[in-house]
Order: structure tokens, then sequence, then C-alpha cells
């Protein structure tokens, strides 16, 4: 990833990406000294670059434009095989042809977050001041940064308005944060499975996993790759803490209950006696192969920060007053990370607003990681609420053939 | 603790040791090879003894004894200054002279639990074969162990029955246990905040704090006491991950919301810039100073294998049939550790024993710790409970001039 690849324009075809998708190759947006990134702390991120996917094509009004954006650990490679896991990408049940964001329809982009590891400037990514990885050097960017990176990429893809924005978790945030400080690019907006803000017990699960990690004495304060070495069981400690958040006491009831792992009885050790055990040592273990330690800081760090009624005078409905996107606010009732009650409080915030919303509280017993599973209902809410959403867009039925502005 | 120490009598009463309230020295009872405590794992541990504290006096009936058993990281000094910590006994809101367990009427044992690290045997003791620490070589326990242990305390001071075994947690698991082992020696009974099994969720949160502790390089495969370290650092965040579980969501958010530490705006930094991260960072550094990361791993074990209804054909009023024990059942609302409905089917199960159940669910959003708390519902319905057995029992109004067998 050096400086001299070209820009790439957003003429990319699905067609041409399609037969990519088993070696998908993201494409890169660099940004010179001349185009900083201005973060929340003060400084001037520059140069810095963001590594994105796209899906489908762009109409020639340009008005069918769906930004997704992406959860903590997850990426750009929404529905295309990942480069680094071989496996599907994460959102293929509801990103492709004939699905809910169908691909012949909409122009989908997915970026990596700033600060992220997967292509975005991050803290893994050279310091040009040093030559070395940034490290904690890098500074500390929020989800206002991450959407203002956005901006800058929609910018340079010449995407004015954005038809929806759309993400469950970290990625809901960022679509809050869209309809606050861009209401007027954004026609419609479906936040997921998040919150206007972190909670108390969101911040300690998140600082739990921060103290793991720099309690690996292989994390060298951040500088682990000048050290050769990784902090690999303290990340995997942090991953398997947030994984428990994830998951409902009764998904993990359903999934694993008390059942023995190969075996009838227990072998009064330490070994992973009870299948949640393996199943949480193999989430811990297969993490660290896929994700940089102090990405994860940082973008725990960021959620941390993220808290839209405290930029407003603590009214969130002052956020969004007088704001025309249309909104579609999901929650799941077992969500026990970003329970459905601060999905209401939005809910209540935006109609105080006088917003366009409408709230889909799913009943399901799979926590917060439903947003990511097979879960009809959703995307039965999903389709409906582009569907509805694209009409008053002016989208016609292909979604290529626009009939309006 | 060498083995020449005399076995202490029951004959101690309340007001020897309230003078020695300020310098509290836990009494050990010893038990030799000739008497092994057989452990579920099929080994029989000899020597070993028991660290324990008792509070008021024995009546002649020997029918006024109240046994309490400690929570995972509590011990037996319920009521008395903390010889390591210096700070008050962990119950000595509820036990005490004129308190719902009235040291004047009742007599109170607590005995650290085998495995633990507070006078009785554990992983931290020395093992008679190599003459060093037993480390992981120390057999794993269960809960049943330590209620058998204790059986045998109580054999050594002559107490055949128990006028009530109370505890929470942890010590809720124990308090079933012996209903269960020895309904025969259990007058009544108050299972507080527990379960009558560890499930998938419970384990997960466990295995996380195992992991953490054994991941960290001064762990040393449990031989850190020859290797002159300490596994601080791993034991903290597991302490940490813990301690989020004792709190409820609507605890944590009154006592530290979004607020920051000793500023108003954020350090766009890792440092503990919001008050909740600095409190996790303090429980977690001032739990390490106190408890044995060993002891934590084996504690943590023997409440995962916990199940009354796994032992008993996976009918869990199977375990009760015929229980002549009266029960009071406590939990608490908001504690989603050991949520209210575990003890809500505890209480059916014990109604289809046609065992004797009184259930009180107090609502309070204060978690699991609750029963540790000023919790002021709480210790009337310990009182009116205990009152009430004790007047079935025979108990006079003083506690001491029983007036029945």
């Amino acid at each position: 990833m050096t400086n001299v690849q070209s820009i790439p324009s957003p003429s990319i075809h699905s067609e041409d990406r399609a037969h990519e998708a088993d070696h998908p190759t993201s494409l890169l947006a660099k940004f010179g000294i001349e185009q900083p990134l201005k973060l929340d702390c003060g400084i001037d991120l520059a140069p810095f670059q963001i590594a994105y996917q796209t899906y489908g094509e762009l109409n020639a009004d340009r008005s069918n434009a769906i930004l997704i954006c992406h959860a903590l650990t997850l990426d750009q490679h929404v529905a295309n095989v990942h480069p680094m896991t071989g496996k599907a990408g994460w959102w293929a049940n509801m990103v492709g042809r004939g699905l809910p964001l169908d691909i012949d329809r909409y122009f989908i982009i997915c970026a990596n977050v700033i600060g992220g590891c997967m292509g975005s400037t991050g803290p893994a990514s050279t310091n040009p001041a040093t030559g070395k990885p940034w490290g904690l050097d890098f500074p500390v960017v929020t989800i206002p940064d991450m959407v203002r990176a956005q901006a800058m990429l929609l910018d340079r893809l010449g995407i004015d308005t954005l038809f929806c924005v759309v993400g469950g978790s970290m990625g809901g945030m960022q679509v809050l944060q869209w309809t606050v400080a861009y209401p007027e690019r954004v026609f419609s907006a479906m936040p997921t499975a998040c919150a206007t803000r972190h909670s108390a017990q969101n911040i300690a699960f998140h600082e739990l996993g921060r103290q793991a990690v720099m309690a690996d004495p292989n994390w060298h304060q951040g500088r682990y790759a000048e050290n050769g070495t990784l902090p690999h069981r303290g990340l995997a400690v942090a991953r398997m803490a947030a994984h428990i958040t994830y998951l409902s006491d009764a998904a993990l009831h359903r999934k694993f209950g008390r059942r023995m792992q190969d075996r009838a009885l227990p072998t009064f050790s330490f070994d992973a006696d009870f299948q949640v055990e393996s199943y949480l040592r193999y989430q811990g273990s297969s993490f660290v192969e896929r994700f940089d330690a102090n990405s994860y800081l940082y973008l725990t760090r960021a959620m941390d920060y993220f808290d839209i009624a405290g930029d407003h005078n603590g009214v969130l409905a002052q956020a969004f007053r007088g704001i025309k996107t249309r909104f579609c606010v999901v929650s799941f009732t077992s969500d026990w990370l970003f329970p459905t009650s601060e999905s209401r409080a939005l809910v209540h915030a935006l109609n105080a607003s006088s917003a366009r919303v409408s709230f889909a509280e799913i009943e399901t017993d799979r926590g917060h990681d439903a947003f990511l599973l097979d879960v009809p209902e959703f995307f039965d809410i999903s389709r409906a609420f582009l569907e509805s959403a694209g009409k008053a867009r002016g989208l016609g039925s292909t979604g290529l053939g626009s009939t309006g502005g």
C-alpha cells in the first residue's frame, strides 16, 4: 500500500467486482498532507488512507448509494470472501443479489474505519515522522472522526447524498453520527443494535479488554511490532470478554448449556471441560490472527467517548432538531450490550425532534449478535424500509433506473 | 500454622472473642492422615486444615448454631476486622449484637472453604509430598467437597444439627449442597443470590478470568511462589471481569454514569478518563493483595462444576425429596449473574418436593452484590425467617435459653 496507487473511481461495476469475489483487493482512497483529517483531539492527521469495498453500480443520478458502517472488529469485507480468514463476508446474508441490500439496485460502500487495521490508517500504519508503526503515538480517534473520514471518501467518490446509511453496534453509532453531523447528506438511516452513548457498563467491559491487552508483556507499550512480538494472549482474553457480551444468556444456554466437551464426566482439571470454554478459547485465539491489538484499544476508546447527548447540552433531541432523514431504528430484545431501552430512548428523542422514524424491536433470544445472524424479521424489515425509502427517493424498482433526484 | 496447634473447642464465647475483635486470629481445625477429606475427584486429601471464626455462644442444647458459607473471594472474617485488609468483616451489617444474625442469640460459625487461601488447605498450602506449595498439583475441589469439610468441622465442634445454614452466591451453593447432602443436619436454610447450577454464561465469565490469570507469564503454570513472582496483572483482569458481573447496569450507571475522573474533558488517551475505569482498576489492584491466584482458579472451577439437578438424573426436585428443612430462598431482581429466575426454579422444585419454602424476591437495582449491601428488606426478611424458624426449633427469645431440642 504505497502512495503511488491510483485513486479508484466509483465506476467499477458490480459485474467486474463479482468476478473478483474470491480475490478481493480493497480499493484505497489516499489523502495527502494537503487534505488532513481534522480529528476531535485537535490533531490534523495527514497523510492518511481509507480502504473500502463497493458492490453494485452507482446510478446516473448518484442517488442509490448505501454506506454500510462496520462494527468494532469487522471491516469492509461485507459481502466478499475475507482475504485473511477465507470466510464469507460478515453480512453476506444481507448484502447481495436479491438480498435486502440488493447489489442490483443499490451501490453499496463499506470503508474500514480510521484507526482500524484492514487497510485504513491506524496505529499499525507507518508514522511518516518516524518511519515506524504509530503505536500509541497514533492520535486517539472518535466516532465523529471515523464519519468525517467517510465523508471525505464520499466526496472523493462524487457522492453527495447517501440514499441510506446502515450499520449495527459501533456501525450503528456511526450511522447516528452521520445523521447528526451531515443530516443533509443522509436520506435515510438504519441504526441497528446500538445506542446514542456508551454506558458505564459498556465502558467497563471495554476497559477490561484494554487492561487485558496492556497486561500482556508482549504488548510492549504498543511497540510489539518493533519488538517482534504480539500480545496474543492479552488480546485473546479481551476478545473472550467481549464475545460473552455479544451473546445472550439464553443463546449461550441453547448453544452450549452445561454440555461437556467430548466426554461425559468432568476431568477435575483446568482443561476446557465444557463446550462453552472451548468455544471461547477458539474465539480468542482465532481473533488474534486477524486483528491488531492496538487497533482494538483505539476502537474501543472511540466507542467509549461516544455520547451524542453529551455533545448537545445533554439533550438528545437537540441533536436531531429539524432533521429530514427517514429513520428505521432496529433493536433486539435480548441484546444486553445495547439494551433495547437505549433504542427506545433514541426513538423518543427522534419523535421529540419531529423526525420520521419507525422502530423495529425484534423479539429474539440471540443477543447483540442477532444483527449478524439469520433473523428473517430483520431481513424483512430492512428490505421493506429500503423499498419504502426508495420510493420516496424516486428510485425505480430496478434501483438503477432512477426516476428522480 | 504447624500441626502442633491444639484443636480449638467450641467453648470460646462471644464475650471473649469480642475483646479480640481487632486482633482476630482464626481458629484452626486440623485433620490428620487418619481423617482424610474424601474428594469428588476420587482423591483422599490428608492432612488438611480448616480455618474458621465463631461469634456468639453455643447453647446447652447445641441447637443455636448457624453456619455461614462465604462467597468466592470472601472468607471466614464475617464480622471482625479483616486481618489483611483492616476493613470491617464482609457481613458486619448482618452479623452482630442486635443484628439479624444476632450473636447474642446464635452461635455463628464461618469456615474458609477448602481450596481457599485464608488458612484452610488450598493450592497455596504446602504439599506434604514435596514440601513445596501444591500449586496445580492440588486436587480440583467441588462445592460438595467444601461442604464435606465443613461437616467434618462441625463433627469436631460437637454440633450435630445446624439451626440454619446461610450464604450468598458461592455461599448459597454451599447452603443448597448442605440441604441435599445432609438434610437431617439442617433445620433451616437461607440460600441467597445463587443458583442450583452454573449456567453457560457463568462458566464463560469464570473461564475468562482463569484465562486472564493463566495468560500472565508470572503465573508460571501455578508455580509463581517458587519463581518469586505473582500473576498480579492477570488476576487483576480476572477480578475486573468478575466485578462487572457483581453490579447491575443500573447500579454502575447510578454510581458512575459517564462521569469523568477529576476533569471535564476527555484526555484523548488511554488514561482512566472515566470514573468507572478508575474504579475497576482499583478493584483489580486491591484484590491481588489479598487473594491467591491459584485459589481463584480452583474456586471458580468448583462453582462451574456445581449442578444439583445434574447429580440427580437432571431432575432438581429429586434432590430435595422428603426434605424437612425450612427454606427461605432470597434473590434480587437486578442480579444478572444469578438471575432471580434461577431462584424461582429452585422454589418450584422445592414446592414439588413438598418442602417448606418461602421465597423473597427483593426488588433492587443493586445487582448481585445486593446481598452484601445495606438492603433493609433483606435484613428484615433474614431476621423474620430466623425468628420464625427459631420458634419452631424451640429457641427462646434470648436464643441461649433453649426450651427444646
